[in-house]
C-alpha cells in the first residue's frame, strides 16, 4: 500500500489552478500504487489521478513515462493521458515532489482473471508495443539479467530465511540465464509489469492498461512472458494451459510472434519468474518485525520458476508452431 | 489509515445492481475512515462511496448511523445520505461485510483551519443539533465518563511509558470528573468527532460534514467542546482564542448556548481532552514495535487537557455571558 504524502488543500487549488480543469471538488488519497502516492482529483472537469512521484522513482524517467503514456493513447492504446497544463507541461511539482496530473480510465481490474480476461490482455500487449514503435524516447530496463545478479547479490544468503537452499538455487537459475539469455529477438518498449491490477474491463471489455513506470526497452516476448507469470496460473500453483494459450493467442491477433519468440517463450518466463521472486525475497525481507504490511509471498515465483524451467518449448504453454 | 477488504469485481457488479444507479464504472479503495474500509465508487451515475463496516464497528449500530445521515439530510444539513437499495433498505453485506452505498460529497478538509472554518463549523455543528431533536433513534455514548473509567483501567501503568507520572494524572482527571461532570445540560445527539478531516470546504464555503460513526445522545455543548479542542489550537500548543471564539459564536448564530453551557466549556473541554488523551494512549500502545504505521501523538492532548484545567469559565475560550 502506498505512502501517502500530505497535500495542503491551498496548495492544491493553486496546483490545480496551473490546468485548464476547473477547480478542486475533491481529492482523496487512493490504496493504489506501490511506488507513488497516488489522489482520486475530482474537479469540476470530472474525475482524474493525482500521482506524486515518491522518493523510489527516479525524476530522470518521468518525461519518459508520461511521454510513453501520451504517444500510447495518440496511438488508440486504452491507456490514461498526462494533461497538459498552462504551460505546456505534463510534469509539475506540489508538496516537494514531482506530481502530473493523469485522466481517470473507467474500469474495475479482474480480482479472478478467466480466459476471456487473459485472451484481451494478450491483445493489448501487443497493440501497446506496436505502438510504441516510433516513439523516440528510450529507457533501459534496469531489471534485467544485470540487475538480477545485483539484487541477487545484495540478498545473498538471507534468502535461505525465505526457504531453505533458496540462494544456491538462485545462483543455479541466475548462471544459466546469464549463459543462455536470448540476445536476437525483436525488441521495443514493454510495459514490464501488466498484472493484473493493472488492466481495468468494463463488464467483459478490457477498457484501459495503467501503470507504466516500469516500462523500459526490452524484448518484446519478454514482456507475454512476465503477463504468463502474472495472469495464468491458478491459486494452487498450477499453470492453466488454456489461460496461457489465450494470451498468447490473443498477443499473436494483433502482432504475429516469430518462431524464435515463442521457442524462447520457457526461458523468458524463467528469467521474468525470477526478476518477480527476487523483488519479491528483497520486500519481504525489508519488512520490519511486526509490521502491518503483508508482502506478498515469494514462495508463489518460485513455484512459477521451476515450472518453467521444466517447460520445452512453446507447447507446455499450449501454443505449436 | 484504513484496512482494506477486498472485493471481488464480479460481487460487486452484483452488490450495486442492487440499486438504481447504474453500472459500475470504477472502484478505488480510499485512505479515509479509520474504523471502516471505504471505497470510491464510481457509477453511471456518478461517483458514490461504498463503505464496508469492520469488525471494530457494532452492527447493531449502523440503523442509528444511516438513520441519523438521512434524517440531517432531510431537513438541510450538509451531510451524505445512504443510498436506498430496490429493496428500500440502506443496509447491505458484501464480502461477508455490512456495507452501504453513501453519496458522494464535494469538497476538501482544510489542513491548516482558519478563522473562517471555524466559525463556519460552529454554525454547522449547531445546525446539526437542531435538525437531529425530532430523531426517533438513540445510542449512548460508550465513550462518556464510565467509558473513560474503563479504558483508563485497561491502560493502566502502561500510560507511564507515554510520559512519567501519566497514569497518577490520569487518576486524578478522572476522579475529578467523575465528581463534577454536568448532568444537567441540554441534551440530544451529537456527532462526537467533528475533526477538521471531518468537515469539506469548497473554497470558504462549508460544504459539508461526514462520518457519523461515533455519533451518539450526550450533552450538546460536549460536542462544542470536543471541537475546541479538534479545531482551535495552534501547533504549538496554544490555544487560539480568536479560533475558539469564532467557532462558539458561529455555534450561537444558529443555536443560542444557555449560560449555565457556556460555564461548562472548562469542565466539558476537559472531558473532551481526556477522551482522546486516552483513545490516544491506546492507539499508541497497542502498535507493535516496527509498524509502518504511526499512531497520533498523546502527548498533544495531554497538553490540552493541562490547558483547560486552568481555565475558569467561557473566557478562557474567548466568550462573555
Amino acid at each position: 500500500m502506498a505512502v501517502y504524502t500530505e497535500i495542503n488543500d491551498e496548495e492544491l487549488a493553486e496546483f490545480v489552478e496551473g490546468y485548464d480543469i476547473g477547480g478542486v471538488r475533491s481529492c482523496k488519497g487512493i490504496a493504489e500504487g506501490v511506488e507513488n502516492s497516488n489522489y482520486l482529483l475530482v474537479t469540476q472537469s470530472g474525475p482524474f489521478i493525482l500521482t506524486l512521484y515518491e522518493k523510489r522513482v527516479d525524476p530522470s524517467d518521468l518525461p519518459f513515462f508520461l511521454g510513453l503514456m501520451n504517444h500510447l493513447a495518440e496511438r488508440g492504446v486504452l491507456c490514461p493521458t498526462a494533461v497538459v497544463d498552462k504551460r505546456g507541461e505534463t510534469l509539475g511539482e506540489i508538496a516537494g515532489r514531482p506530481a502530473a496530473i493523469i485522466t481517470f480510465l473507467d474500469g474495475v481490474w479482474p480480482r479472478r482473471p478467466r480466459l476471456e480476461h487473459c485472451t484481451a490482455t494478450g491483445k493489448a500487449l501487443a497493440q501497446l508495443h506496436l505502438a510504441a514503435i516510433d516513439l523516440d524516447l528510450r529507457r533501459d530496463n534496469r531489471l534485467s539479467v544485470a540487475g538480477w545478479a545485483d539484487l541477487a547479490d545484495s540478498i545473498g544468503r538471507d534468502a535461505d530465511r525465505v526457504s531453505a537452499g533458496l540462494s544456491d538455487e538462485i545462483a543455479g537459475e541466475l548462471a544459466f540465464l546469464e549463459s543462455n539469455w536470448p540476445v536476437d529477438l525483436p525488441t521495443g518498449i514493454i510495459h514490464a509489469d501488466l498484472f493484473p491490477d493493472n488492466v481495468f474491463f468494463l463488464g467483459e471489455e478490457l477498457s484501459g492498461v495503467i501503470d507504466f513506470y516500469f516500462a523500459c526497452n526490452d524484448m518484446l516476448a519478454y514482456d507475454l512472458a512476465i503477463c504468463i507469470n502474472a495472469w495464468c496460473f491458478e491459486p494452487d500453483g498450477a499453470l492453466n494451459v488454456t489461460k496461457s494459450k489465450g494470451l498468447i493467442e490473443g498477443y499473436g491477433s494483433a502482432r504475429s510472434l516469430t518462431p524464435r519468440e515463442v521457442k524462447s517463450l520457457p526461458i523468458l518466463s524463467r528469467g521474468a519468474a525470477l526478476r518477480f521472486l527476487l523483488t519479491r525475497i528483497n520486500d519481504w525481507l525489508s519488512v520490519p518485525p511486526g509490521a502491518l504490511v503483508t508482502p506478498k509471498d515469494p514462495a508463489e515465483y518460485l513455484g512459477k520458476l521451476r515450472f518453467h524451467r521444466q517447460a520445452q518449448d512453446g507447447e507446455a504453454y499450449g501454443i505449436r508452431i
